[in-house]
C-alpha cells in the first residue's frame, strides 16, 4: 500500500525555462503595448495601465500572465469580445460589500476599479469586498492584492476562469484554475502569495509541451481518468475541455487531499461567480469572467506599521531556517522580487511571443519593440535586422 | 523522470476507522461533559456550549475533534493551563475590526464570542473581522464557520497551533495544521470547507498509528527529510518537534506544488498571530492560540436567498457529474451531513477514548456515560457492567 516515491532530486524539480529567448527593452515594450492598446481606443492613462500590469507580471517571472497573453488580448479587441469603451457599473452597493458588472470590458481596468472601490469601502468601513461579473481575463491576481498592500491594506484576490480542472471523483472539467492571491506589508518583506487551486496552472504545462518534456507529477489526467505525463497530449485533452484536465491542488482521489484543492477551487467560484451573479467556470466560454476583491486595513490591527514589523520577525525567522535540499526556504513574494530587481531595463521574451509581437506591430502600422542591441549576439542581429522597429510594415 | 505512480484503487483511499467501538447515548455524553465542564467551574449554559461542540463533532463524522480531546480539554483545566473564569476582552476595536484577547480562556467560548462580534459588525458594516490572541484549541474550525452561515452570512474561519508542519526546502516543523474553515448557504446545500493548509491532519496518523497501518502518501517526512511511511514513527518525529514533521499540502517540494500549502499554510498565520499581535505557531507550546474569524452579509450579493438559490444550482450540477472511480462527486459539508444525519441518537466512541471518559467520571464523582444497552451485545455488556454509571467512583 506504499506509493512508490520519486527519487529525491526530483523533490525540487523546476520547469525548466525555455531557451530561445530574445532581450528586449522595457521601455520599447512599454511604448508599443501602450500604442496598441490606444489603437483599440483605450485612453492613454488606461492603455499604459494594461501595459504596466503586462510588464510587471514578465518583470517578475509570471512570464505565463504577462507578454505571453498579449496576442489573446490583442484578438479579442479585433473580434470585440472584449469591448474598449465599456464602463464598469456598480451593480449593488451595500455598506462595505458592492457588486461590478464589467460589461464585457478589459479585465485590467475592470478590476483597478474593483479594488480601487474595496481600498475605498475599507478606508470607510475597516473593511471593503467588492464581487465582479461580466469581466475577462485580468492577468496575475497578486497585481491586485498588491495594489491593496502597497497602500498599507490587506489585498486578497480571487478569478474563475473557464473550466478545466476536474472535481474529485469525476474526469469532467468543471473549475477553471481559479487562483487565490493574498498580500500583505511592504519593500523586501510583502507577502504575496498568488496561486491557482489546481495543482499547477495551465501555462506550466504549455511550456513543456512547447520543449517536448514529459510531466513530472500528477498534474492531469486523461480522458480515460488516468494520469497523463505527456504535456502535449494534456494540453490537447484541456484545449477539447470534455474529459480529462488539470487535478486540484493535491491531485486525483483523496490519498494526497485532492479534495482540498477542489474544496478551494469551489470556494473561490463561490467568492466570485456565486456572489456577483455571474458565469460559472462551468459555462465559461472566455467572457463573463467573475473576480472578488477584498482591501482590510490594520487599524485594529496594530496599523500598517506594527504588522509589518511582525511580518518581518516571522519571516526572518523562516528564512533563516536551514535548507533540506539545497534550496533556501523563502516567503511568498521573495521569488518575484528577485527576478523584478534583475529585470529592471532589459526583459527575456520567448521567441514565440517575440514572434507574436512584431506580428500585431507589422498588422497594425506600429513601432514593434525592437530587440535591445546591446544584447544581440550576430546571429541575433541578423534576426532582427529582418525584422527590427525600423520595419513595421 | 516520470514519478512512479500508485496503483488506481489507491486514488479513492481512505483512512480506516477503527473498528473497536463503543455505541453510547448522546444525551448520556451531553450530561456527562455538560457536568464535567460545569465541575471546573463554567457556568451552565457556557458548559452546555462547549459540550454541544464536541458532540457535534463527533456527530459529523470528525472524531479527532471531538470526544477523543475531552481528555485532553480535562488535562489543561486540572493543570490551570486553560483558566474557566478567564474573560475574553476586546483589546481594540475600529470599525468592522477587533482584536481579542482571550486570557487563557477555553478556545470555545473565546471563538463563540469572536464570530458573534464578527456578525454584530457584519450586520453593521456588511463584514465584521475578529482576530484573536490568547486563546486555547478551539474544536473543528468548521464550527464557527457555520454559526454565521446558519445565520445567512459568509464565515470564514482559521487558527494557528502548535508547529508540526515543515515549510518548503526546510525540515523543521515551524508552521501549525493552520486550518482555513468557509461556510455558505443552508440545508442540503450548505457548503462547509474545514481543511488543514497541512497535506493531512496529526489526527489521520494517530489513527493509523493506533491500528498500526503504514502511511499511504506524501503526508510526513522523517528526521532526515525523507517521506515516512511507518504512521508510528511519523508519530513519534512530530512529537518530539525538532525535525521533520507533516508536509504541507501538496506534499514536499515543488512537483507537487507543495510550495502552495506552505503559503497557505503562512497566509493562515498571518490573519492569526500577525494580525492578533499574538504567538505564532513557531512559538506555540499549548497556550496562546490565535485564530481568525470573519462574517459577511450577503445582502449587497442578491441576499442570502438568492445566493443559497444560486449554490443549490451550481452544487446540484456538480453533483450529478458522472464518476470516474465509483465514488460520488460531492460538496464540502455533504459526508458530514449525511454522518450528522445517521447519528442523531447514538454515537460510536472509540475504546480509548471511551475509557478516557469513564476514567475522568470515576475521578471527579461524576456519572459516567454508559453504552448504550439496545446497543450492546452480550459481551460488550459483561465490560459494561464491571465499568457502568451505576458505579461512577
Amino acid at each position: 500500500m506504499i506509493r512508490n516515491l520519486a527519487p529525491p532530486f526530483l523533490a525540487s524539480y523546476r520547469v525548466p525555462s525555455m531557451t530561445d529567448h530574445v532581450t528586449v527593452k522595457i521601455s520599447a515594450l512599454a511604448s508599443f503595448l501602450t500604442q496598441m492598446f490606444e489603437h483599440y481606443g483605450f485612453p492613454h492613462e488606461d492603455a499604459a495601465f494594461i501595459t504596466e500590469t503586462l510588464i510587471d507580471s514578465d518583470r517578475r517571472g509570471i512570464a505565463s500572465h504577462g507578454l505571453q497573453r498579449v496576442a489573446l488580448y490583442e484578438n479579442k479587441l479585433r473580434q470585440h469580445t472584449i469591448d474598449p469603451a465599456a464602463a464598469s457599473v456598480i451593480a449593488t452597493d451595500v455598506l462595505a460589500c458592492a457588486v461590478i458588472d464589467g460589461h464585457d470590458g478589459i479585465g485590467q481596468l475592470i478590476s483597478r476599479n474593483a479594488m480601487d472601490l474595496a481600498i475605498h469601502k475599507a478606508n470607510e468601513y475597516g473593511i471593503g469586498m467588492v464581487a465582479v461579473r461580466g469581466s475577462n481575463h485580468f492577468g496575475a491576481a497578486g497585481i491586485y492584492a498588491r495594489m491593496a498592500a502597497d497602500q498599507g491594506l490587506v489585498g486578497i484576490v480571487a478569478t474563475n476562469s473557464f473550466a478545466l480542472v476536474v472535481p474529485t471523483h469525476a474526469n469532467v472539467p468543471a473549475l477553471g484554475s481559479n487562483p487565490l492571491a493574498f498580500a500583505v506589508g511592504s519593500g523586501d518583506n510583502q507577502f504575496v502569495f498568488d496561486a491557482a487551486t489546481c495543482t499547477v496552472s495551465l501555462g506550466k504545462i504549455e511550456i513543456l509541451a512547447k520543449i517536448n518534456q514529459p510531466i513530472p507529477g500528477a498534474w492531469a489526467v486523461n480522458e480515460q481518468g488516468d494520469l497523463e505525463h505527456n504535456a502535449g497530449a494534456a494540453l490537447a485533452t484541456i484545449l477539447r475541455a470534455e474529459q480529462g484536465g488539470l487535478t486540484p491542488l493535491g491531485g486525483i482521489g483523496e490519498i494526497e487531499s485532492g479534495h482540498k484543492g477542489y474544496g478551494l477551487g469551489l470556494m473561490v467560484e463561490i467568492l466570485t461567480s456565486v456572489l456577483s451573479g455571474g458565469i460559472s467556470s462551468l459555462d465559461l466560454k472566455g467572457q463573463g469572467v467573475c473576480h472578488w476583491f477584498t482591501a482590510v486595513k490594520l487599524d485594529a490591527f496594530g496599523g500598517a506599521d506594527a504588522v509589518a514589523e511582525r511580518l518581518a520577525e516571522l519571516f526572518n525567522r523562516l528564512r533563516s531556517l536551514p535548507s533540506s535540499d539545497g534550496q533556501p526556504v523563502i516567503i511568498p513574494g521573495d521569488k518575484e522580487r528577485t527576478h523584478e530587481a534583475l529585470h529592471t531595463d532589459t526583459l527575456s521574451v520567448d521567441r514565440a511571443t517575440y514572434k507574436e509581437l512584431q506580428s500585431i506591430a507589422q498588422r497594425l502600422g506600429l513601432r514593434a519593440p525592437g530587440r535591445d542591441p546591446e544584447a544581440d549576439t550576430s546571429e541575433d542581429r541578423e534576426a532582427h535586422m529582418g525584422q527590427s522597429e525600423e520595419n513595421p510594415t
